[in-house]
């Protein structure tokens, strides 16, 4: 018998059918003999409609109010699911992010968990109900406000719950049926990961890998909670994300975990830098004044005859404008001759911890990209990942060019349903 | 300079533009020279939308869970109207019933105030901030468990806020322009009182006059707040409601305050008692066990021949069932013949303090009765008060033939709206 943690997405709990489904999986890890505490996000498109209402009332609504109307959504998708439980003849109870000891920094709309203290869930469970936990949200520890975590905040409520509890594992239940060695949307033959360490689960997150964000892995790692990611619509086993493989899972780690795209940054070249110190120096607090943040950063050695260098970085599309604003006022401290702005790349990312000590990586790499006939723009590399920068236009033939050389593709045919995550 | 706590119910805030307009009358309060405490509703239909979601995973949802889910209603309205106000360029902050401090006991759906302790309402007006405060719903003493306060909750949130507060007057915000002498859409003369006594009120109350519920008069009364009912959308002046008039209210009260009628009622009639002492004490304890709240009782004085009386009762139609199922099991017991249900009766009332010292006032109303062709079926009086039973295809003529029969119809023809009020 042990303590598990589940997190259900919105699309899980869309509709009452949907919620029922839920029910039934809760109540069959119940029935295994654990202990069960569900983590769960708002239905389907209600945040959709409450922040479509926000904007008819107010172009900029206030970041307090904003957590508050939003934070509704789950109130309503837990309820319903702790009615559903009872339903089949199962004791349950929800709990808010503050009643389940969710305390939160200030920051409205992307608060950080400071503790958790979940005192009511732990007496909830250990008097043998199902605890039903409203996910992204949770309680300021100064003002007592309500907060939520933003974006892939439900994951998070999930990991650090299971932290707080001390449980045995954090089930993520998704629309998929786990991490991919590529998105199956791009390509036919990717195939389920079955264990990944945290390590190149990070990798995979930062470079473009919906299924986890990097912050619930991140908070995972650091009070290693095993993560199974997994789909509550199949309920077949999904991939486990944890420091060392567990039961029957593979000893060792693949050479490669996977191949991850990323269609949603921006670049930005900084032309005709003067090459002496501090001049990377003011371009980059400018961008991190406006509060930027930046990906990729890569300068080419200087032209011998002109002494001129340039500087390229990606960043979200979202932030581009602001970013070049800032850039454009220090065009006369800096010197430079001109900014170019391009919004129609991808970035193509290997991750894999073997590749530290296997030679030849990046060369089969390089040479799928190239008999593939994609341009390289930009190369950035780490321990366990190679990040190219190519045209948008690029990037299907470029992943599943890299899948295919390095051996990932599937044998079977089958077609697998691949969305994103809610929040 | 005074502190006013207003309430708006669900149709002032069913759609974005009702909460824009609602915010406006907000400010102006505010611009005034106030403090002001908003207690909201929750928007138009939500409330029957979330009944509904629940319906769909349970037959018979768990009571906390319940709660749970209808105060995302709230939630919801409130943070929206905050925002509005904001936009306005004033600052306001929206709370939870918990958060303001509304206490309750653990009966969920209908649970009761126990105590109010508006700290941090209190702090948030005095740094000059709007309070909204999410009517309906408080947090259970014991448990700290979610709660509703049932049908009319919100308008008893007000008060009760309003008392904590001492607060100079509670508005409540409906969308009609006051209470009226009778319900307009059955007498078109119908005139609104500007002034009404908080007994008189009750007595309207609990005959049927669905603008104000008896539960938050009654509050109001042991309280001492003033409560003026006026439209949120005419912004006129409406009725008041407290113990003696104020400023250039009429001095006196009139001897009939108004005409109510009530169609939710079915009449009960136990047909054959035999009259001995416990008899009628058997029935009601029967009909109190099985948690019928009745409302009239008759019992005739029996028949010398037979030594057999009839006793009839009056009750909400929803209850008949229940109060019939537990009187035929007394029926061995009491030894009555038979029991008539009869679901087709309207109760017609006339409220006025002043009928204690106006002789002739019964004599009058059962002219007008009879000159209209309506029979009585059941009579029933207090001091200030007649109510008489009659055929509901009756109501109509009754109501409108005893408004006039005591001059109080309006000289102008101008149409009213008149609805009811949410919860």
């Amino acid at each position: 018998m042990g303590l598990v943690v589940q997190k259900y997405g919105g699309s899980s709990v869309a509709d009452a059918e949907g919620i029922k489904r839920v029910a039934k999986r809760i109540v069959e890890a119940k029935k295994n003999g654990n202990q069960v505490v569900v983590v769960v996000s708002a239905m389907g498109d209600t945040t959709d409609e409450l922040i479509d209402l926000a904007q008819e009332v107010s172009p900029i609504p206030s970041g307090r109010e904003f957590d508050m109307l939003l934070t509704a959504g789950e109130r309503i998708s837990m309820a319903l699911l702790a009615m559903a439980i009872k339903n089949l003849g199962h004791e349950a109870q929800s709990f808010t992010g503050s009643q389940a000891g969710v305390i939160t920094d200030s920051v409205h709309n992307k608060a950080r968990i400071i503790d958790v203290t979940p005192g009511r869930i732990k007496t909830s469970v250990d008097e043998g109900n199902i605890a039903i936990v409203a996910g992204f949200q949770g309680v300021s520890q100064d003002k007592k406000d309500i907060t939520t975590l933003g974006r892939g905040g439900s994951d998070t409520t999930a990991v650090a719950l299971a932290a707080a509890l001390d449980a045995d594992v954090c089930e993520i239940y998704t629309d998929v049926d786990g991490v991919f060695t590529a998105d199956p949307r791009v390509v036919k033959k990717a195939r389920k990961i079955d264990w990944i360490s945290f390590e190149d689960m990070l990798e995979l997150a930062s470079s473009g890998s919906k299924v986890l964000l990097h912050r619930c892995v991140e908070y995972a790692r650091r009070y290693n909670i095993p993560i199974h990611v997994r789909s509550s619509f199949s309920g077949l086993r999904g991939t486990w994300v944890s420091n060392e493989p567990q039961g029957d899972q593979p000893m060792e780690q693949a050479i490669i975990s996977g191949v991850a795209h990323d269609t949603s940054e921006a670049k930005v070249t900084v032309v005709g830098v003067p090459d002496k110190p501090g001049e990377a120096a003011t371009i980059f607090r400018a961008i991190a004044d406006s509060e930027v943040n930046i990906d990729m950063v890569v300068q080419n050695v200087s032209a011998a005859s002109t002494g001129l260098t340039d500087i390229s970085f990606t960043l979200p599309k979202d932030e581009g404008r602001k970013a070049v604003t800032a850039l454009e006022k220090t065009k006369a401290s800096v010197g430079f001759d001109s900014l170019r702005y391009d919004d129609q790349i991808a970035k193509i990312s290997l991750v894999g911890a073997g590749m530290k000590t296997n030679p030849g990586v990046t060369a089969t790499f390089f040479e799928a990209l190239s008999n593939a006939g994609v341009n390289i723009e930009l190369i950035s590399t780490s321990e366990i990942r190679i990040s190219v920068v190519t045209r948008a236009d690029d990037v299907k033939e470029a992943v599943q060019a890299v899948h295919s050389a390095f051996g990932l593709d599937s044998e079977s045919d089958e077609a697998v349903v691949y969305g994103g995550t809610g929040r």
